[in-house]
C-alpha cells in the first residue's frame, strides 16, 4: 500500500529501470502521463487499473493518488523521463505528504542526458564543457541574461513551440550566434530526428520537428556523432 | 561486435535500465568503474572477461575498448550514473569513432536526479525552480560569479573534499549564505547518508560524509521530505 512515483524514461521502454518495471508488472494502479511508452502500461498485469493521466488537471492526479493509496493499493504513478525534472513530482509528493500517504520516488533516466546521447552529443567533456545548464522554455519568460552566459552545455525543455523567440532572445543578451545548437524530438523513440546546426538557424532548421523535443546549445553539440539518422549527418556538414 | 558505453545508474543496482542489464547479461567483455555494484557485474555471464577500470588511464581504457571491439567482441563499457555526464563518455566514443569501432550508448540514471530524489529533494518545483545547474567540483576551480547568481537548483558533483572552498566561494560572489543546501552521499545505496543545513554551514554538517557525494544548493533543498534517514531528518529540522 504505497505510491511509487516510478520514471519511465526517455522514449524507449527498455530505457526504464528493472526496479521501475517490476513496479508496474505487481501494481494495481498504474496512472500514466500521454508520452509514457504504451508497451510499459502493457507490462502490468490485464486486470490492473490502468488510467491515463492526460485529461486531469494537476489537482485531480494528486487527489486520486491520495485516495488509491489510501484504499490501500499499490499504485504506480509512471512520469514520462524522471519524476523530478520538470516532472512535476514534488507537487504529488506534497499532497501524499499532507496525507500521510507511504510514498517512494524511483528515478528514471531523464531526457536531460538520453536526449543528447541519442543525438551522440555529450554534456560534459573535457576540456569543452564541465557545466549543463537545464532551463524550461513553455514560456519565452526565461532567465536570458543568466543563460546566454552560461558555460558548459545549455539544455531547454519543450522549447520548440517558442524557439524563434529563445533564440533570439539568447543572442540578444550576448551568446554568439554561431554556437552550435541541435534539436532532438521524440529521442530514442522510431520517431526521433535531430538536427544539428547554429543557434543563429536552428529555428528555422528544426522547423519540420514535432513535440516533444530538447533544444541543445553549447561547445559539445559540435562533437555531435551522428548515428542512424541521415538528418543529423547532413545538418553537421551543414554547419 | 559492438561496444556499448552503458549508464550504470547512481548506485542501487536496480536502478540500471532494463536495455542495460540485458547487455551485460550478454557481454564477452565488461569494463567497469569503481563505484559500480558489483552485483551489476556479477550479472554477467560466467565466462565473462570482467575487467576493472579502476588502475587504467583514460587512454588505456580507450585502448582497450578500441582493441576488444577491433576483436569483435561484444563489450559492455559499465560507468557509474550515466556515460556523458561527468562520466568522460565523450572521450571513448572520439577513440571508437576514429578507429572505426562500431557503438552504442546506453543513458543512465545519473546522480544528479537521483541523488537529490533519495533525499527527498525535486530538482524543478513549480514556483520554487524551474533550473538546473550542474557542475563538477573536484577542483577549486569554479566559475562562481555564474554559479552565485544561478536561479533554480545548483548541483555540484564530486565537491566533498572541496566543499568549505566552495561554499565560501558561492558565498563571496553573493550567493545568501541562508541558501538551503544538502549532501547526500552513496545516494541509493545501503551507504547512504544526507544531511540538510545552509550554504554557511553544509560544509561542516558534511564533514563526517564521504565520497561519492553530491552537493545541492537552492531553494528546492527547503522541501526535502526525509525519508528513513535519521540524519536527515534532524538536520533538516536544525535548518
Amino acid at each position: 500500500m504505497t505510491v511509487y512515483l516510478v520514471g519511465a524514461g526517455p522514449g524507449d521502454p527498455e530505457l526504464i529501470t528493472v526496479r521501475g518495471l517490476e513496479l508496474i508488472r505487481r501494481a494495481e494502479v498504474v496512472v500514466f502521463d500521454r508520452l509514457v511508452a504504451s508497451e510499459l502500461v502493457d507490462e502490468s498485469a490485464p486486470d490492473t487499473l490502468r488510467i491515463a493521466r492526460d485529461p486531469m488537471s494537476q489537482e485531480q492526479i494528486s487527489d486520486l493518488l491520495v485516495a488509491y493509496g489510501r484504499a490501500g493499493l499499490e499504485v504506480v504513478r509512471l512520469k514520462g523521463g524522471d519524476p523530478f525534472i520538470f516532472g512535476r513530482g514534488g507537487e504529488e509528493v506534497q499532497a501524499l505528504i499532507e496525507a500521510s500517504v507511504e510514498f517512494e520516488v524511483i528515478p528514471g533516466v531523464s531526457v536531460l542526458n538520453a536526449g543528447p546521447a541519442a543525438a551522440g552529443i555529450p554534456l560534459t567533456h573535457r576540456g569543452v564543457s564541465s557545466q549543463v545548464v537545464a532551463a524550461a522554455g513553455h514560456s519565452t519568460d526565461l532567465d536570458f541574461e543568466y543563460l546566454a552566459c552560461a558555460k558548459g552545455t545549455l539544455v531547454i525543455f519543450m522549447a520548440l513551440a517558442n524557439l524563434a523567440a529563445i533564440t533570439a532572445g539568447l543572442i540578444e543578451h550576448g551568446l554568439d550566434p554561431d554556437t552550435p545548437a541541435a534539436v532532438v524530438s521524440h529521442a530514442t523513440t522510431p520517431a526521433q530526428e535531430s538536427v544539428v546546426s547554429s543557434l543563429r538557424n536552428i529555428a528555422e532548421a528544426a522547423a519540420s520537428l514535432s513535440p516533444p523535443a530538447l533544444v541543445i546549445v553549447g561547445s559539445t553539440v559540435a562533437l555531435a556523432t551522428p548515428g542512424d539518422q541521415a538528418t543529423l549527418r547532413t545538418n553537421v556538414l551543414a554547419l
